[in-house]
């Protein structure tokens, strides 16, 4: 058990995030981009925006969101194969893709969104833990902007309201008996338990996603993550709103 | 919001299960297997017990167990393209494999099994709704059958002890503003929140999936998700040790 | 040589089909399902009806009736991989796939069917020999009664009468020197010629599929081969009449 | 019906095969090579002796023999996709494929092979009907002509015997209420039954593959099928016996 | 360094093409067919015309012109797996496929072809160097057939004019610090720089390949093998013109 | 046709690169990391250094580079499907990753290697014509990092040198008559003839790669891009020295 007082190996307080950055327009051509920063993981998100819909979903008024994650080969200190060179995507990266897809269409109205489609991929260029939450709140800045670029375009109409609030997301962990937020990779690795809350910015829950990594956890510990996770998902909302009030780096078209 | 005397379209209390069934050794060739039904939910869950490991594990004098979760293409309502056939597994089969796998090491010594590998494979011959809950449960029989054939084959050493506790799993729902337990598809189609929840038999958790379909989800309605899958995880525990005391019909070899 | 006085390994006489099971809607989504056991072989055959047909028959005016077969990776001894985690289905997979549904075009009349479709799905839970023509017997039940629910549904016309005949299929096989009735897994392996034979209701073939495994095989041995499939199809088509004549369980919809 | 006097579309007589031609060492570069033709299909079968077997082979002493045929995209009257583009394998394609491999083992001793591997490829430059009973034909003379190469180069003793017979292949059917021997593709689009028969040199059966295409067929025919297909091995054996005792062209390495 | 009166390994002068064979109409099924030889490279070229264009084409009143290489598994000295067999097409081939595409277009006015697509499937028979200058050479050939049979069925009005003239292709390579014309595989194996290169029968470049096979090579190398391909180009495009002019063997349809 | 003095779209001079900036280690955990830009085109290139190389290697005491290059899915104007998703890899990029890697090869002594394989991974972040190029100039960069790591962690001995000179790329391209050097996007769409040069530091050619997109062309052409693309890989190289004479980044380890 440690001590509240006990520093992290990084020096945060228990309930601290890294630091976190988000770089708007990072890409020229998509219709929304942020480089997203949580101390060292760094996710390229870029937000396509395309009218017409899939075909299961033609001619019904509602539009569609969807994502994708991908890891570079050397994103990681061992290098992984390429999924394209074997030919299939595996379950992780599946499963992330949907989370993130998910979580998205948590705050979309595919209603105003009218029949068009955006697309989030979120490739991660380095990984120190927490990929998956950092796609997750990079993309919700990404789709803000692609949807703004929409409307600019005439795309979408000027008084349509496809958002329906904020999403950002955070992983929180018990190391050493204490519930702790935004593991970088070397917490991830010991901690008993790993959790990955997906809240929306006015303090709902998307997404609980947690695994007993070794050992099983109590109520009384999956309270405690929770409180650490709402208090994380308070500043990251807080940190979405600053990056969206600033003026971004202009597109080259 | 409904009241709690309000009876669910089945008939059922709130908190209260399908009916469940275990019949042990349904399959003759596998070493445990169980097929588990949840109501009109039927999953096949048979435990291949192999010597040896995969190549990444060996030498470290640990075993391995994993899973892998398949519907029949007539499951369901309408039928589905087998993934044989379109040549690649999907994302929702992947992720639910790799839960099952989780939930089932998170009661194995690894150490205690030796050098020895169990696949949990299951397939869902009738979808009803909570078809990876039902596999859990039911794969958890299978493994304690086929680690006790392993140990009258002498494959493992009669004191071992790789099993650390008993696990089970259960779908949880808001349904009109009330929690419900153990959700059939015509609940969990319109259930707004949805959870699965995987425990140890002595009421710890393995894992939480929670999802908000639509509406994000408030902490009391998480906390009153929590304390029906709890109730439901207490029973279903109760009926694999009943099963389990039974004599099961001899496999004929 | 065995004497014809010698019993089998099991008992039967040479002539002698193993315990036959069908049991008609095991399945509630399936417009028809059998679940079909020739002794320890159990094949869950369900067949699909969907109105319309593939591209390439669209406006013709003729309905289609395929068929898919696969295993379950443990209903054989040993474990087997997954065709849909190899990505590629084997060559004995499609093959009997194909066998099944040439064997059920034969007696259907596809002008009759409408553009209607029927998918004949044939899963192998357990597989002791014979598995091919178990699901061509099984799956011929399943079709006549998704024809059947079909008019019910008045998908085809009351009058409509797609069904030109009954179907089944039976195994043979030389061992010691004698023509033996459907073969199990331990006769199926020492057999020195193995024969699949499927035969209308009316005693006419429908495919004839002989291999030697071993010793090629003389003419003489041939004609016996024949003779013992034509009492086995016999006995099957009166069993099939007889499960077709009962009341079947109520699909529960 | 057709009077036997009737001559067939191209004026054979009814149990007449088409121009047959096999020009051995059709290649430079492999063991044993045959450009084998039926009239207008011509399959090019290679023969590929390597040292060692494969891995679940290994130690026994035995050898292997296998087989793949292809059909090149433009060897039909209209282009077929290729089947490493569609990134799979056909059903007929791994069907026929299996059909070759094991009409070939029919005739291989594989103790006296040792442990050495014959892969015969057979691939179809034009295919007019009977593609896969040539492709038998012609590989049987490329497997001689391997293993007389593989005494020379000292890889198997001079005085095994890896040959137990010669084997050969043809398709015959009904056509007019009249069995005819080796069907182009016109006839093979007409006949109401389709058999191909394998046999060996001294008259056996190796493999019996007969279909409906309609109307299932009686004994009667059956037996007429068998008699005509007899006459059609015996000529082709005597074929492949004048091919084999002529000089080939040299092998130029 | 080679004296310039030094034979090759087989006798030619270092700007001396090998035995060019074409035999045009060698398939009775394709619209164009070539088997061409360059020595003991044997490549089957088939020109196959289809009506309609692929999707991404239609409607804007232009052709297409596209190729596919492949070798077959035994072509090469040793036996090579199918990509067929290993589900994917390798780089190589992908590769070269497209050069030979890219090749035949430039020579194409794709208005002039209509809406209508000729795949050109290059399979390698026999291997001994330079198959897909090969390729390209007698691809031409089929190419022209195919036009002028399509011209002749009224395919493509009798004044159209496809063609905007001829191209051929030729491998030189850098061996023993001489410029040598069309390797084959004893020398490709042993040239220090390999180039490939695709001309029009006028003397101009389509593609120019080089590359340094261990040593990187001087502006004077590239000079030197530029110019003996200008050669070797102007002696095929000759033997090109010589066996359009001839008449071809007649399509047996 | 274009006079020398008139400027090209975005005002550069015809001989003129576009900004090159190459930022080393980008990456935390490669071994050595590039992050190339050339204008617009930015590509992400590791180096992965590894002990032991692939198995039909081993035992000959030398070592291997590879590459792989790969386009994020919005890397360009409109988006492309993932190639993992699809599950396979596209001609395109199969042919430019072999492309690198032979590149790198060229300057690679891969006896001085020992047994160990370097993999350079490029991956497009951001596509603006000339990505093949770019990627070639910055993974000379992160092979030569990657060396210098493997020598301080005494991987290969600090005497060895594997690198036989240096290695960059450049687009070259005929625009209105004119050969103008290191296209962007719109000017590559717009080039009658595009190549692509990739020589070594002291002006020896590794590869020569010209189309005619369109039009074919002369040899004088041909000889005005050799002359621009050997200028700009003198610039090209004197850039690699300075990005290698800084002091790079710390990677954190």
């Amino acid at each position: 058990m440690t001590n509240d007082a006990t520093p992290r190996h990084d020096g945060r307080a228990p309930d601290q995030l890294r630091d976190i950055r988000m770089t708007r327009n990072w890409s020229d051509h998509a219709e929304g981009s942020v480089l997203v920063e949580f101390g060292r993981t760094r996710v390229l998100c870029t937000a396509s925006f395309t009218e017409g819909v899939p075909r299961w979903l033609k001619g019904q008024g509602t539009g569609w969101v969807t994502a994708e994650y991908e890891m570079l080969p050397r994103a990681t200190n061992t290098r992984s194969d390429r999924e394209s060179r074997k030919g299939r995507v595996g379950g992780r990266t599946h499963e992330i893709s949907r989370l993130i897809g998910r979580s998205l269409r948590a705050v979309i109205d595919t209603k105003a969104l009218g029949e068009n489609t955006i697309v989030l991929d979120c490739d991660v260029l380095q990984a120190d833990g927490g990929t998956r939450t950092a796609a997750i709140t990079g993309a919700y800045v990404a789709l803000v902007d692609a949807i703004a670029d929409a409307k600019v375009r005439k795309l979408i109409p000027a008084k349509a309201e496809p958002l329906t609030g904020s999403v950002a997301a955070v992983s929180v962990g018990i190391i050493d008996g204490r519930a702790v937020l935004d593991l970088d990779y070397p917490e991830d690795s010991t901690a008993g338990t790993d959790m990955n809350v997906v809240m929306t910015g006015r303090g709902e829950f998307v997404e609980v996603q947690g695994t007993a990594e070794g050992t099983p956890f109590a109520r009384a510990e999956l309270d405690a993550l929770l409180d650490v996770a709402a208090k994380g998902i308070a500043d990251l909302t807080a940190l979405q709103e600053k990056s969206l009030a600033e003026q971004a780096r202009d597109r080259v078209l």
